[in-house]
């Protein structure tokens, strides 16, 4: 907990309009609309939690102008009350202490080059032509491989494995069992059996990129899989050799790119969704959870493929009748101008 | 392998009946109806085994009352096989040797606390006020963030990571590669970039619980994620931040869970099934696998979404086909009463 | 980088034929069709590539005997270039070293036998009864727990968690993050809570397989878990207590196996497919992206199931028309002979 903020300067501070409350009054952290004490900032970000104001305790309420007048607590008037949060939210977070230096259990190679500002956890092994750039801060039991690049003020939290040639740019935040720089998965039939595909690239992740905990980047087979800045991925995704992902694009958990896709800027891609080899995808272009993208998108705008979920016996009427779906349209004289899926 | 048990004495222990075999017979293990040997016990749990009797040669079967008849050897006689399979089973797990004490090689913080009875192995580190109680086993490569709680008697198997504020009840077992506490994925948009919206919550796991190798808990953005008591995890699922579990729920492989999402208690879901983020689930809901659950759902029973496999021929003529669903039911003049998926 | 390779030494060792090259030439790696320079030679595998040829600026291009004659630079000749590929880019891979010996911060247990050949790197742990062959290689943070054993010549990445009774043939290769041996997901439901039921099994994995970042393959519950020789894995994917993976089949990224199905031999399983429990897949299937399977399959082809993606607008009136699906197919006299999905 950091020192003591007042209503007041936290006002001041990110430039809202502070209507009806004490600014001297001692903030000591935020809450949920519901949860915010009379010490604690509370925040109207999503219209459903509306209903919450009327009972709230919180010091002060971050609301947009057009909320404060059904606000009975003070308001924190904000354009737009969730980057508020998120401004203000960051002020009462613990900070790790990050004090400089190399851990006497982490494994350094010779040949590896760590600043002196940059902190190295336990257990940590650097291996040669690694660096560590400096401000940077490697948590403990992460795996620094050869020839990789932890920029300035990037910080792994505990145990990342970069395999090898995996270039991050400055302030790229990864969270514990992430594993950038594995082998694409490049097998070629020969006969009867696969041979492996030699992975000879790397992975260069740009600035400001956050990437969850157990996500997957390999390492591309020629040349490298590129994440441009701003990208945000959550857990459990899986980004294969050759993808590239546009700026400011952000992927919800689990969600599987293959290999040499190419995702545009500005991208959202929903949870569990899938998007399949050697396509492109425009800028601006959403995907909703668990879909599959099967050829390139062009232009912006929303996609989606399923089907709804439904009561488990009027699925399996529906469902059964899917294998009939061409039958049915034939009878009816459908025509069949877009048969390809 | 534990001590010698014989027939008798598992038949007395567990209050089953033995129907013709010698109750002094030593037993030294269980095994698949197909392969158990005269001194192993066999089962037989899934009806559609129930030809295997004819062959087998276990020293007995768990069988249900009804089954028993159709045995050619001993019976132990159950109202729930399974249940007795789990049982019995237990008496001959390997025990894995839990000596008490930290191993030299790990690092503890000062302010930690380690009860005598714990068990910390090689390479663990332990932060700052972090807590481990009597009892419990805390496997190779763990990382206990700070301010976490491991419960009596819980077990991490190994290279578990516990990031920040996560408390385990008692009893909890965890496999390797699970993450809990890493920052959920909160991400707010101005202009032009992201912004990272702190995470300031914890993760709260309730007794009893099991989760399973590499699946991701994400702490709270404000307020926690929880698992009340009982909650099974298998491997892969992702629970994002400030969702809650109810007891006795139990999730298959690959699932996964949106922020703030609330499951009731005695739900099942599905391998690789998904809830979208603020919406609720009854108890005693049943999930399909790789359905998508993009509403509440307000009455206990089995839900499902997707469609048949089938040959990729007959199948891309259907899913094409889908496409025109509209306007095949427009034709016929069906009314369009539910029209939002 | 390994010593120097010709022009002509490289078609002569990998019996391709070369047009219009200089044999003395010296090459120094190998690149995309678009990036390879005058000292890396260029392949040319997927036709959809062929336009590059044009422009491009390689020593050589590997192609197949019909791309020649459209190759204004010197040909190498392969009936299939992407094995070719393969092969000519193993030799320009990195090779980590790997010296034989044990780490001095490893903690091996008495019990557990190492090859005076075998690599075990920093921090790894090695268990009772774990046996690790001539020429493994087991990188750092490596934990080999009781009784397993690593073959000949394989390779464990780093960060790779056996947990027990897991056996890997010869030339094995793990990348980080995966956990083999975590007990299968076996839960028996008693009056009102669930039972966990031991996992006493193993998991066996043949000659040759490849086992992909974060990839989780659990332990039998009775009898062993098995890939047979020569099995794929990508990245992420799930494979449960008791699945057997047919020889030379290969899975993409994050599918997942749900427990006791088989799947046979020359299966290519696609990313984020799903094979529900209990089922068997015969020899020779494909399975489309994101498939889900709940049925075995007898006959070898490729098998789908899924809606195509369109724009959000458009499908939400499609899914919502899914609902009526077996009305509109009553309405037209469709008849139910398959109505079970």
């Amino acid at each position: 907990m950091s020192a003591a903020h007042t209503l007041g300067a936290i006002a001041e501070r990110f430039g809202l309009r502070l209507v009806g409350g004490d600014p001297a009054l001692r903030i000591d952290g935020v809450a949920t609309l519901a949860d915010a004490n009379a010490a604690q900032i509370g925040f109207l970000a999503n219209p459903r939690y509306r209903g919450q104001l009327a009972t709230a305790g919180a010091a002060a309420i971050v609301v947009r102008e057009a909320d404060a007048e059904g606000n009975p607590r003070p308001s924190l008037i904000a354009p737009d009350p969730y980057v508020a949060f998120a401004r203000i939210g960051a002020l009462f977070e613990k900070q790790p202490a990050a004090t400089p230096g190399v851990h006497p259990s982490a494994v350094v190679a010779p040949t590896a080059h760590i600043a002196a500002g940059a902190s190295v956890g336990a257990f940590c092994v650097v291996e040669d032509g690694a660096r560590i750039d400096d401000g940077a801060f490697v948590g403990p039991h992460c795996v620094i491989g050869r020839d990789c690049v932890v920029g300035a003020q990037s910080r792994l939290v505990a145990r990342v494995t970069l395999v090898q040639d995996v270039r991050l740019g400055r302030r790229v935040l990864i969270h514990p069992g992430a594993v950038l720089g594995a082998d694409g998965f490049g097998i070629a039939f020969e006969r009867d059996h696969w041979i492996k595909v030699p992975q000879l690239g790397g992975v260069v992740v740009g600035d400001d990129c956050e990437i969850g905990a157990n996500t997957t980047i390999d390492r591309g087979a020629l040349g490298d899989t590129v994440l441009e800045d701003d990208v945000r991925l959550d857990n459990q995704i899986q980004v294969a050799h050759n993808v590239r992902i546009g700026a400011h694009s952000a992927l919800a958990g689990c969600a599987a790119v293959a290999g040499s896709a190419t995702i545009g800027r500005y991208c959202l891609i929903g949870g569990g969704a899938g998007i399949v080899g050697h396509i492109s995808v425009a800028d601006r272009v959403t995907v909703t959870a668990m879909s599959l993208v099967t050829h390139s998108i062009h232009e912006p705008g929303e996609y989606s493929s399923g089907t709804p979920i439904q009561p488990n016996r009027q699925w399996r009427r529906n469902a059964a009748r899917f294998k009939h779906l061409d039958d049915i349209a034939r009878r009816l004289g459908v025509a069949e101008k877009e048969k390809k899926p």
